[in-house]
């Protein structure tokens, strides 16, 4: 069957995927053992270094981003260790499932779905918390569309002498965060989200501090054991056979992401999201997420309006795939995804055409 | 960088992807929490069910093979328990690491390189352990091309009430495989090798016998959790975000994979290889595996003579790329795939190179 989407997405991740970017997909394959293939590795490592700002090597997994969070965990955690996981959202809650999993006696810093972790609320935890070496946390929480404050979660680990690890997959090479400058100690991303990519590959990078965590850990692991991906990256191979396609893609994104300096793409995105944040305050709409990241836009809907309609409306009507609030926030809130290369002239058409539901929608249910 | 392979891939995996396979990839992406995802979905394993002759749904990963093999371990094995792992090559020793890793008294069937596993000697095996639940093995031994008698495995493993787990990545939509019929518990596959789509890609199907170790398997696992695939398989989707644009490619070689119908490319790649073979023996050539797999040709080095610089030859002048053996068999042993559609003609030419590149090399080093 041909699948052919009527609609092109402005979710939150996976987002539409620049044709230049497609069209490299159909490249024929190079072999994964072979010198050309650790061309291709390096060549992406390195601009990948200068997404994060890390001197670490970045490590490139064929999985979605999850598969890079398991990987943290179970590298980094032993059954019976006590950790911290900080969440507001649904992803931040996956730290805490994945953390379960794996053996982890699980400290909560949990705050209401829309607000951010307080820095503060975390140390005062740390300090009562002696036994607890890692710290879970998320860069920017898709499901609400909040960032937290990872620069002084990191002053605040650093201080303690904690790991802290981040779930960066959402605004990676959106979000300002500099892994070394900042003391992150475990950075992950994916490539469906700033990269604009398609999904299927994850990326995470470790600092000195997390390595000798990982030497010592005693989870299960070999899939995601990442002694074997450094130990193959010598040879400018992965251990397991990689989606090599997928990498053709993420070359050329990165080729560009890297010639535009990240430094300015921070900017152009903070700019970008602050242009929309303004365009639906003017039009009297209010925003959920209390410290909002610039990957995506997150809106209240007023009272009695029902946000899976605007979704529908817009998806039906307008050819535009926007993304309803997940769980409990299904129907409350809905998303828009900015994070992939998008101009400001086709952000405004997205935001009249939610506009416009809102508006029909509203007229017809009084 | 713009990666163009100078070579075309004749590896046993992956192998060269058809044009029309790699066409697809650059569709724009269908967001995977939507219907039209779910139908893709559902075609691709309404048609992997045939390729696997089997009624049990197949779950697809986005990762390697050897990510649907830890699957397998750390849903079915739990610290502590018995398993048999039979191993006689490259492949069949990473059951018994994944085995290890995730906490399993790994009791070993092996036999050298080169040969496969008597089904016999697994029964008496079988036989002499009681406490055994899972028995580990691997249909078609890419590293020395050795394919063993599954159907027979499967035969003692219903009569003795243990469950048996097939890594069936390499010869899966080549060498015949009935998972029902033959009481094949957990059948493993990847998408790069017989079904010659780009890597990324795994499979998995599970017996309700295996099903029901599953309920009980006490190992961490969250990405391979197979109840989260079974949970969000019956909405039609997947529980973490899949590779989307390389499920485009796989519906394709499944659409022409399943027109065609599995036992007639049973026959046809029986044909093909048994080609090669009579090919190789009127040249003087022998052959390496014992039990050879349709899937791939194993040629012993004659005395003297360096696989490496056979490899090298055909690369380099002919633009073929051909694979050394593995570990102490590097040199020893040429491997050459067809397990990706192929024609005789094609087959015939590298046949050819192969051989000019075997009498040049002798002719230079006499």
């Amino acid at each position: 069957m041909v699948i052919k989407p009527q609609y092109k997405l402005w979710t939150p991740g996976p987002v539409a995927v620049p044709r230049a970017y497609l069209k490299a997909l159909d490249r024929e394959l190079v072999y994964h053992r072979e010198e050309l293939f650790g061309k291709l590795l390096s060549a992406v490592v390195k601009r990948l270094q200068q997404i994060f700002v890390t001197n670490q090597p970045v490590y490139v997994l064929t999985s979605s981003g999850t598969g890079a969070m398991e990987a943290a965990v179970a590298n980094l955690v032993s059954p019976g260790d006590r950790v911290i996981v900080t969440h507001a959202g649904k992803f931040g809650e996956r730290w805490r499932e994945i953390n379960l999993r794996f053996g982890a006696y699980v400290d909560e810093l949990a705050r209401p779905y829309g607000e951010a972790i307080p820095p503060e609320e975390l140390e005062r935890k740390l300090k009562s918390n002696d036994a607890t070496k890692c710290v879970f946390a998320t860069m920017t929480e898709t499901s609400t569309g909040v960032t937290n404050d990872i620069r002084a979660f990191g002053e605040i680990c650093y201080r303690l002498n904690r790991i802290l690890i981040v779930d960066a997959i959402a605004g990676l090479g959106v979000d300002e965060l500099q892994m070394d400058a900042w003391h992150v100690d475990v950075v992950i991303g994916g490539s469906q989200k700033g990269f604009a990519c398609p999904p299927g590959l994850a990326f995470i990078a470790l600092s000195e501090k997390a390595w000798a965590q990982v030497e010592k850990c005693k989870n299960s692991r070999y899939y995601f054991d990442l002694r074997q991906y450094k130990k193959f990256a010598e040879k400018g191979q992965t251990p397991w056979t990689p989606a090599i396609s997928l990498f053709y893609a993420l070359d050329i994104a990165l080729t560009r992401m890297t010639r535009r300096g990240i430094k300015k793409i921070w900017q152009e995105k903070a700019e970008l999201a602050s242009f929309v944040r303004r365009e639906l305050e003017k039009r009297g709409y209010t925003l959920f997420p209390q410290r909002p990241s610039n990957a995506l836009t997150v809106i209240r809907m007023p009272e009695g309006m029902d946000g899976t309609k605007i979704v529908d409306y817009c998806k039906q009507v307008r050819k535009v795939l926007l993304s309803n609030g997940q769980a409990e926030l299904r129907g409350k809130i809905v998303r828009i995804g900015h994070m992939a290369p998008v101009t400001k002239a086709e952000m405004t058409r997205v935001l009249r055409y939610f506009d416009e539901a809102c508006r029909r929608l509203s007229r017809r249910t009084v």
